[in-house]
């Protein structure tokens, strides 16, 4: 038995906070439990009285006599830690906090909040919260939480670390018939977290799709890979996109947020759906829940109105899906069912004065027309339109209907009745068209996402992708100049040790040891080294184009003295390197999320790579996509398709097809050099010089803090 | 008086094709005339009848003695025409034809509906359609539609191409309690099209916003100098916006959209506020309806729930509106009115147990606030929460209030009674943060928009911008080759004209002119002409860096053999040109929309101009802007900074500030030229090499056709 099932299942309740009065919080969970028609056993536990709510109350946690699996807690904070000890003591299998007042508020409330967590995950303990709404399982009738009203049954599990959010999302499905397995307000995260939660989701049988609201990730990349194995939909609202926001966050929940570019990529790589607002959330929790997911791009619309089969035409084709090319056959046989005025082509436009049963055998064709992904009704309230009747209509050919079907009802007033229909019989239906187009295109493409991520993974485990490195990594930690610029040698190991392609150099601060390595391979360029250009940037750094012995000396002289003058160092060491005929400038860059250094530790989410249009106007080009790392290579290549670089590389405009394998390998190098010396924060090649035959690593940048 | 009055704001009304039995079109055009109060006189037409209605029934239009405003038809388009006959021999003012079977029909149809439009435009009688749902004037309450419901008054003025889209905003509009001044179906627009109806609304003062759905632009550019000179927004749903939507209208009302990008464009810069989708368009309308527009973009958001309030930061910052810094005394004045727990940054979270009064300060103390521009209020059921009291107070709040308020209620089934008290209240309220920022955000643009117009006008009437060309129009149609490549001396002579920097450069057959030419300006580049490229592209057809008179004559010899060899024209023309040393390529490219050669025809928008990063990348790279021209010198810059070629044009990464401002000359000369030459179809300056102190232009193309 998963450890989750006492909190989320249990068989018996304790309740510690319930009162003579039915509006305190502890009352109303009581309430909720009792009218939810939970059939475990109930405990009030309060010592204050002898009988609450015509039920008997234990004087204690411990005077309770049978087995208790859940204990409700919701008392002044200050007094919750006696409470758990005595939960503790009971072994009881697992505790609700309620209460707020814990690490959100101050200092204080932090250290009580650690000690809490500490003693029940030593004791083996499951505790949800502090500061959380609770839990609700319509499935085996328990609402332990006091939550407004009581979500129905269904197969969505929805968990939210807002407990506004659960009621907002709550109130919504009561309007809509939307149900529940589970619904779950994560509060303070001091034990359950989203990664235990969703994990148990994926594997539960009544489940058809997750929706989660976070603020926060916990568990570094456990949810990705959870993500990534599932075969369920997962919706997920993550907030704190920008920087003021997670400002909010922070004051809200004192919690610090990852870094949002990683986060973002992170999500989508795993799978995991991404929505931008509590709607677009419950939209398409709504289409997972009571439809098939799209088997391919093809939509179909019947509509009984021209202008909104055009608005809709527009909507699906901005949004990435096809409008569905109709077969001979189908056209042929609406055609013959419809006046002469309808068009069969797609839209099918059964006219303004349809009625119910213009709309049948259209929606009847598509269902079996191969041609045809999905199908969008779309109805105005014209004069004649019956709007009960097509919403009847629509519900019978939804039920046999192995392809999803999802309607639009425009309007307010009139067509609510028809609106009210359709939800009630789970049918999923918009009264805006971009609403629909959004859910089918959403579905479409986790669907293609489900398709590809076998056979391109977006992810790979790290231990697969895992080479041991020939440093210590102590080593590389202690190899660094004060900024976190690592030592130049260093990184050409590193690079050297890893397969980079780097050109003919050599660093010394002596001009006759520079001059006997440059004699073999004019022309050459000559540069500072990082540590000293970190410091100063305002003077030439760079020499091109250096063709012989004399013109090496004088470019020697000139840069010593000017390093010398800027940043004091009197002996500067200088590089001096092969100079590359090169054809287009690439970059690849690399940035890690989070504090520690090794992924094994779970509190980061890894690397984030970025590629694209090197060169110095790489950040005024942002011909840029990043991927988190490790990937497949089928899966970055994918995404340098999106580049222009990669074309002009490819061979674009007739020009010749550059090294791009090359390109390929070095990026593959990076991912494995990323993940056997974790400890580089940061890493910068720019530019990457491509070649008809290469791809030259002309300037490496890594940097450890 | 405006010709339109007869038709929107007749005086008196007669039917054609009213009958005994109420379902008829004209019955219901009748009952609805009635119904809605109007209280002019009603003349009912019909040779059958006596009595109808109760009503008398004259036997013809000719039959009645008084006259008449507006004669509403609705009988078999076949049976049309000898009553609009009738119609001009009685000398009524206005005619509605809402019967269908004209232009959209057939050809049949299309021919007939030519007859009548010129004979009611001869006759100076303004018609509504054919093939149209009727108009509705809620404020002088008449109904001249077969609409199945009737709209409350207010101040929005909505047009539409399409009866069903009427219908639909018809039926959002009874649930949400939307007002309207005027409400017209504008069919096939033979007469009346929605350059009368905007002018006309633009010029209402009764109408505060207007709305239209329409699936092409007619009257060329005169909806854009209507909408660049109108004070009041005009909120726009064009259909058609891909190619296979085109189609879509092609087949549903025979006419023809116009070029997607270029009406984009133009609507854009003409201040119209385009929108998606049917909800866009609704939410515009409540808010520009109902509340003042935000003078700034700063936005506080009071709300009773940390979760929403984040998701609301994230979604106002990516829309590119601002978090307002409430000052140091608004916060103080709130944090002393709020729990300790409470935050008084922004958003300002007055918690979830806050009852409707602890509301009123912070909004009393927002609206006060200098560094405040607008309010949202967010509200989430909580257990305690009071929805429909916090509404009342919103409500209050809004009454006295200079800046919009706009609220959201999220949930479902609880605060739905919250929002029908807002809605009954005219406060923009919505179920969604999303929607609710999309209309601050769109609403602020514009308020913008309408600021910065006169200071950097985003178009110049063309009559200012035009200067006479050298050329008659004539010479220029006849000088290009088959393929409407305008011939090369033609070419120079205008880009000459208009002062366009070209390179020293020189087109013969004969080597010895060449090289002639040549001797005084090596190295040179030599290239095929137009006419020869044009043919074949797969030979070498350009030559760069050619130093001495040898190389000058061999590469002669060579590219006129291709040249031979591929277009069989055996004394090919060849263009020497001298070789700029350039830094940075530049593109201007532009295309006509409409077929029409001149802008004074009004049937087409005129040229559209692109900019940005030049050379064989340029489709690539994808680094372009547009305008409809002609444009403020201010307003281009505005768009060139948006691009990356003109950030390093600028100087970017320390380099060089190239001659940007003979970037921008060249672009205001292309723009006369286009104005003076509107028979250039199209242009194409690729690239233009911008050096230090010149831009100039080595490859110039034009096309007429």
């Amino acid at each position: 038995m998963n450890n989750l099932d006492s909190l989320l299942n249990p068989k018996s309740v304790a309740i510690v906070g319930v009162s003579s009065d039915p509006g305190k919080i502890g009352s109303i969970l009581l309430l909720n439990i009792i009218s939810a028609g939970f059939e475990g056993d109930i405990f009030i536990i309060n010592p204050k009285y002898q009988e609450l709510f015509d039920r008997k109350v234990y004087p204690s946690i411990k005077a309770v006599g049978e087995e208790i699996d859940l204990v409700c807690i919701a008392i002044p904070s200050q007094f919750v830690e006696p409470v758990v000890d005595e939960c503790i003591e009971k072994n009881v299998k697992s505790v609700i906090i309620i209460s707020a007042g814990f690490g959100e508020l101050n200092e204080e409330g932090k250290a009580l909040e650690q000690r809490i967590s500490n003693k029940v995950k030593k004791a083996g303990i499951r505790l949800l919260g502090p500061n959380c709404l609770g839990m609700i399982n319509p499935l085996t009738k328990i609402n332990a939480s006091f939550a407004a009203s009581n979500p129905i049954e269904g197969n969505i599990a929805f968990l939210s670390q807002s407990g506004a959010v659960c009621t907002a999302i709550l109130d919504m499905s009561l309007s809509r018939n939307l149900g529940f397995s589970n619904f779950v307000s994560l509060g303070n995260k001091s034990d359950v977290s989203e990664v235990d939660l969703i994990k148990y989701f994926v594997n539960h049988e009544k489940v058809s799709v997750i929706g989660a609201y976070l603020e926060e990730l916990d568990g570094g990349r456990q949810i990705l890979d959870i993500a990534s194995s599932s075969n369920k939909p997962i919706v997920m609202l993550k907030a704190g996109e920008t920087e003021q926001a997670q400002k909010a966050i922070a004051s809200h929940t004192g919690s610090l947020a990852g870094s949002v570019k990683t986060v973002k990529t992170a999500l989508n790589q795993s799978g995991i759906i991404q929505v931008n607002g509590e709607n677009e959330m419950f939209n398409l929790l709504m289409g997972f829940s009571w439809t098939h997911i799209p088997k391919g791009p093809n939509v179909a619309i019947v509509t009984n109105a021209g202008g909104p089969g055009i608005i809709a035409t527009d909507t699906i084709l901005k949004s990435g899906l096809k409008m569905a090319e109709i077969s001979e056959e189908s056209r042929k046989s609406i055609k013959d069912s419809l006046p002469d005025t309808a068009s069969v082509l797609n839209p099918i436009d059964v006219i303004g004065d349809a009625l119910a049963a213009r709309y049948k055998l259209p929606i009847e064709t598509l269902i079996h027309d191969d041609n045809v992904d999905s199908i969008l009704i779309i109805l105005t309230p014209q004069l004649v339109t019956q709007i009960e009747d097509t919403a009847k209509l629509i519900i019978e050919s939804a039920k046999f209907s192995k392809k999803p079907i999802y309607a639009v009802f425009l309007g307010g007033k009139y067509v609510s009745f028809g609106i009210q229909r359709m939800y009630d019989a789970k049918v999923p239906v918009f009264d805006s068209i971009r609403e629909a187009v959004d859910v089918i295109s959403c579905m479409y493409e986790y669907g293609r996402y489900k398709d590809e991520k076998n056979e391109h993974p977006r992810f790979i485990p790290i231990d697969t992708a895992y080479t041991e490195g020939k440093f210590h990594h102590e080593i590389i930690q202690n190899s660094s100049h004060e900024t976190g610029v690592l030592f130049e040698n260093v990184v050409a190991s590193i690079a050297t040790e890893f397969g980079l392609d780097l050109p003919k150099q050599f660093v010394s601060s002596n001009i006759e040891e520079v001059a006997a390595f440059a004699k073999s391979c004019f022309p050459v360029v000559m540069k500072a080294t990082t540590a000293d250009i970190v410091h100063k940037t305002d003077f030439k750094a760079i020499y091109f184009n250096i063709q012989d012995d004399a013109a090496l000396r004088a470019n020697f002289y000139q840069l010593a003295t000017d390093i010398q003058e800027k940043t004091g160092n009197n002996r500067p060491s200088i590089l001096v390197q092969e100079q590359i005929k090169f054809e287009k400038e690439f970059f690849i860059g690399a940035n890690r999320d989070g504090s520690k250094q090794v992924y094994s530790d779970n509190t980061g989410l890894g690397h984030l790579l970025m590629f694209g249009t090197g060169g110095i106007y790489t950040e005024i080009y942002k011909d840029l996509e990043q991927i988190l790392i490790p990937s497949s290579s089928e899966f970055i290549e994918k995404k340098l398709e999106r580049t222009a670089i990669w074309k002009i590389i490819k061979g674009a405009r007739g020009k010749d097809v550059l090294a791009f394998d090359k390109v390929l390998n070095t990026i593959d190098a990076v991912q494995k050099m990323l993940i056997a010396y974790p400890e580089i924060i940061s890493l910068d090649l720019n530019p990457v010089l491509v070649t008809i035959d290469r791809a030259i690593c002309v300037d490496v940048k890594m940097f450890v803090r």
